[in-house]
């Protein structure tokens, strides 16, 4: 049982060219003409291994290899964020479908069904809330609450979309493969991560309003600025971060929209965008309980108000013990490292209706969500290889 | 001699609507459509008073009422930043026609010229750099280095506009006519300011240099996020300003461009632009020096590159003693106040070619660069007649 690298990292290549930014840089958003192409090809190449495939009413695809009884599904997700890379997703994408390939030229005859899930968006991008795929999957999101940048909302995407929930017990087990994000297996030689554990992740929009006026009239006693009330907040945010006495506390301001932003113009309105994540649930909400105090403390000082908006607070996600099982078995010699994973995956979701592990492979210098994203071709063929063996096991056991 | 303020209220309310914002915010950027509509609709006013109209080939317009000798000028600006309002720079225009207007119904036959100057852009909204026009007529800049965000030259907007400088002693003086854009003579209930120095503008486009990453994934201890050192530069920014001793010196920044600009993404480059204003060229340098420093400071500690382009640090201007006494003189029995301008205008660059001077009326609540700027008629009346006077004792003195 061999994994064809050659082919899979041709695949990996074709499908980066699916992009709205200049190479090496990937920016494929949910829903964008270019997203809507790399899908149909991803449909494509699973028609061409023989799956039977499907797609819900918001996007997501499954392509199955049927067998007599429920599924173990793998997958992972193909959106990227502007300026982003290529492996992001893409690896659990691909290489998901090359282990379920690999599994048929081995002749292995499955008797549970094996499906590969395309979601049809983990990242934020569009919506301002991550994995709202998996979400709806799960039941957690109806999506009539979704309106991008433009105001425009998810039925004006994709049309009056149904329910797309996939009842609890729909699938026996579900593995996503995904590279690590962070530098913990390059830094130590491991070709596996098996994870163990998934951070919960919180996103608030904060909106800051003040008093603009003209930036040469407007004496310095006078200003209610909403630009350095914003400012002060996600210094805030950074330091409640950084003071949680862990490691495995991650606080980001990403996003920052100024109004009206002109030079000569004091800023009256700005919004902002933060991310905060946890390993430990209870840890991340007293992070975000000192940056809420933060916040009340700048729009008191400042004479501005702050208004938050919970985009979400997800608790954090177990793997389950029988997938970890599955996962450690199919490393067979090559040593792995339990451990958590920081960044929030569809995982995180199909958790909740479905035993659900992951499976790490190392990434040069811990870099993602950047263009010079990289995992080498090892890498990926060791954890596809990995990733086939316990799907197969899982479906014959 | 009466000034025929229903009309002006008209013009200035058909003025407002060449909007490419919602009323009552104004949005007029310089060499949009809308922008073009609005300036051919004020050359067609200044044909109908008789006015002999020419327009340059980069936009700025000359209305001449010709007399027999180098003439007397007014004028200011229609554009407008976005989400402004109605009388910044337009009551300059408008009431510097209605003045003309109101000379020519009283007969009087001036042996100076006296011509209205309508100058493309005094706003920095699309080059980034504020008076332009007036800039260019008095040699500071020839255009070639101006681009706007999405990389368009002058060039590209205008097509070869040669130059347009106009010689030392084109005019025997200037006059501006503009709302204070600050609360002074409001507070204080006098009807008219008399200009006797307009305060020196610096703008500064900084860019910082981080290091992205995902927001997951990124530790702590490892991030070099450019947004939060962005966020220390502008609160820098504003506490240089704060501390100057001075209440004249003012410090904003107004624009924030944040890259990738993703909620999940550790901000790898940021731009910010700041404007740092004075009446004394030297205290405003020293403050430019805290800020410069302090950029510095935040670059070392957090290793990331932080760069500065000077857009421009003028010298501020004193106004002509001969041109503020006409103004004294013109006012009549209404009540004077003498006061510096903190806001620049194009006289600031007039200045350094004719003998200027400026004449301010108050606006409501000191506010401007918003849609609720306000100036009431009766207000506008008042500075139109002493203009009025002013020019007609300039132009046959």
């Amino acid at each position: 049982m061999r994994v064809d690298i050659d082919r899979l990292s041709r695949e990996l290549e074709t499908l980066a060219g699916f992009s709205d930014a200049p190479a090496p840089a990937v920016t494929r958003v949910v829903y964008s003409e270019t997203d809507r192409r790399a899908r149909a090809w991803v449909r494509e190449l699973c028609c061409e291994a023989g799956l039977a495939v499907r797609e819900d009413g918001i996007g997501n695809i499954f392509a199955r290899w049927p067998g007599e009884e429920p599924g173990i599904a793998t997958g992972s997700h193909i959106d990227a964020i502007p300026h982003a890379g290529r492996y992001d997703g893409t690896v659990g994408v691909l290489g998901g479908l090359e282990a379920i390939r690999m599994l048929q030229r081995a002749g292995v005859r499955p008797r549970r069904s094996i499906e590969l899930v395309v979601f049809c968006a983990e990242e934020p991008t569009r919506f301002g809330i991550g994995c709202f795929g998996s979400r709806m999957l799960v039941g957690l999101l109806d999506g009539s609450e979704l309106r991008d940048r433009e105001g425009k909302s998810l039925r004006d995407w994709v049309g009056n979309h149904g329910s797309v929930r996939l009842p609890k017990g729909h699938y026996a087990a579900f593995i996503e493969l995904h590279i690590e994000q962070g530098p913990l297996l390059e830094r130590s030689g491991i070709p596996l991560g098996i994870v163990t554990a998934i951070a919960a992740p919180a996103t608030w929009h904060i909106f800051i309003e003040g008093e603009g006026g003209h930036a040469g009239a407007v004496l310095m006693p006078d200003r209610k600025d909403a630009f350095c009330a914003a400012a002060e907040a996600a210094l805030a945010v950074e330091r409640a971060a950084r003071s949680s006495g862990a490691i495995d506390t991650v606080g980001t301001t990403g996003v920052c929209d100024v109004f009206p932003g002109a030079v000569n113009s004091v800023p009256s309105r700005v919004r902002i965008e933060m991310d905060v994540r946890d390993i430990d649930g209870a840890r991340r909400d007293r992070v975000l309980g000192e940056i809420e105090a933060a916040c009340a403390e700048i729009a008191a000082r400042r004479g501005v108000t702050i208004r938050k908006q919970v985009i979400h607070a997800d608790p954090p996600a177990t793997c389950d013990a029988r997938v970890i099982a599955a996962l450690e078995k199919a490393a067979g010699g090559m040593p792995y490292q339990k451990m958590v994973s920081r960044a929030y995956h569809d995982s995180l979701f199909m958790a909740r209706i479905v035993p659900a592990g992951m499976l790490f492979i190392p990434c040069r210098g811990g870099v993602s969500h950047r263009p010079d994203e990289y995992a080498a071709p090892e890498a990926i063929a060791s954890g596809v290889a990995a990733l086939a063996g316990a799907l197969a096991s899982l479906a014959n056991d």
